[in-house]
């Protein structure tokens, strides 16, 4: 059991990882970390947190257990406090939805403070944001991956694993470059295709937006997320996303092909193929 | 009141109006006419139709409303058959997904024999397909697109306007290529796109699709359509699509340079201004 679990930002993530370590009684206490108080208000009158601070340095005081849970550019510049204050003892881990210069920066403080640290990423995202979207069944069936590396020892990552899987969690070990890689291809770039999408739409003449149905809603939806949030993890994974949106461009110009040339078999074929691999995701 | 109503193809599309039409009594007969016995079967079975054959001509016999409801291709291979066993004062229109050629056909063949129609377009599609997914409700408050042109006489306008309202839909009229620019953009264009990402992600190392969350899911649900009604849409509508694929080139483009460069103050903005229309659509 953990005895005191610290949670660095309480919006959806951090905030349904403290409702659902409260619900399953996971840790003794649990103190949030916040940057502002009325954001940390409704937590504490939750109940979902035993104790709110918007000081760093004392919300990891006496803490076993450090989940760092706010955006990935926010958690890069926290590192260097968090390694300051954090008991020697205590183990790390984070939410954030890019890997590989964030286990970077987390090595090579390390380096200087061996702290027990591995990198982690429930993949259990949504249009919401907010402590006010938090569920305390966020990540039940979700995976999550942790991103260990040579240098991780194999209970510590053990020990993070154990955790997601008692919220609920599937997880899934790999490098952090690999993570960065999976993420770009099934969340960073269905993310910048339906922003292209929407931006598309909205720029031709004749208002079609007005027609828009349920296709085009579904394929957009995740348009709709925060900005801020996907700033930050467009920039934290520029290279994998460039990579992919590659391949997804030559995929646009494969299907062109097809049906300009009017090959009307050689586009059912292709159409069919993709219809059974994404029937397989159900 | 409809005396007979014919519906020519009994899948999604023809059997929702089978079912719908029968639930609001807007016709004292039913007929349905399809290609294979055993997809009549249950239209008949479940009382929705009142007769069904596979023979066309028997099929429009007597009928005063002419409903058209097979795949695109099929249909404009149908019309001199229809146009030749429709009574002289039947109405005649059609569920098509694209319209500027359907209608030019249409038009042909009412120089010879100038029978009462306008093309229509309900947009209600949907990754499934068949009679089985066929509901009496899947017109309501979904928006149903009639393309007049200037040879169209109102009163047949008028008569298929209020059949659709009848069951549920929303009408808005405008011309045949205004329509198939309308629906490249929020329906054909991101079907490619959905289709394009599910190839992307399949041919990728690692795996990554095993990975895929509810965002992935959602922005391509529907490449799990029909291939061959898909096919049919693409390659009559390829005009069109190619022109939107352009624009959404040109988007995907844009995001990148924005990314990047790392220009996060304007990547935010346009992701801020996207989201905003996104938000607006539900």
């Amino acid at each position: 059991m953990i005895q005191r679990l610290a949670i660095v930002g309480l919006g959806l993530l951090g905030g349904s990882v403290a409702k659902a370590a409260r619900a399953r009684a996971l840790a003794k206490e649990i103190v949030a970390v916040g940057r502002r108080r009325e954001v940390l208000a409704p937590a504490l009158d939750s109940g979902a947190v035993d104790h709110a601070t918007t000081d760093l340095a004392e919300g990891l005081r006496a803490a076993d257990f450090i989940l760092l849970a706010t955006p990935v550019a926010t958690m890069e510049a926290l590192l260097p406090t968090v390694w300051k204050f954090a008991e020697a003892d205590a183990i790390v881990t984070d939410v954030g939805s890019t890997k590989g210069h964030l286990v970077r920066a987390m090595e090579r403080l390390a380096r200087e403070k061996p702290l027990a640290f591995v990198g982690g990423h429930p993949m259990a995202g949504s249009e919401q944001s907010g402590f006010g979207a938090a569920r305390e069944d966020l990540f039940q069936g979700m995976t999550v991956i942790l991103t260990p590396t040579e240098a991780t020892q194999e209970w510590i990552t053990k020990r993070v694993t154990d955790f997601w899987e008692r919220l609920g969690g599937r997880v899934a070990t790999m490098p952090p470059d690999a993570h960065d890689r999976v993420v770009a291809a099934v969340s960073h770039l269905p993310h910048l295709v339906a922003c292209a999408l929407v931006a598309t739409v909205a720029g031709l003449d004749g208002s079609p937006l007005a027609y828009a149905a349920r296709g085009f809603k579904d394929t957009t939806r995740i348009a709709a997320s925060d900005a801020r949030l996907w700033r930050e993890i467009f920039l934290s994974n520029r290279e994998a996303l460039s990579e992919t949106l590659g391949a997804f461009r030559r995929a646009l110009d494969e299907m062109e092909r097809l049906f300009a040339s009017a090959r009307a078999d050689l586009l059912e074929a292709e159409l069919d193929r993709i219809r059974r691999i994404r029937a397989d995701l159900q």
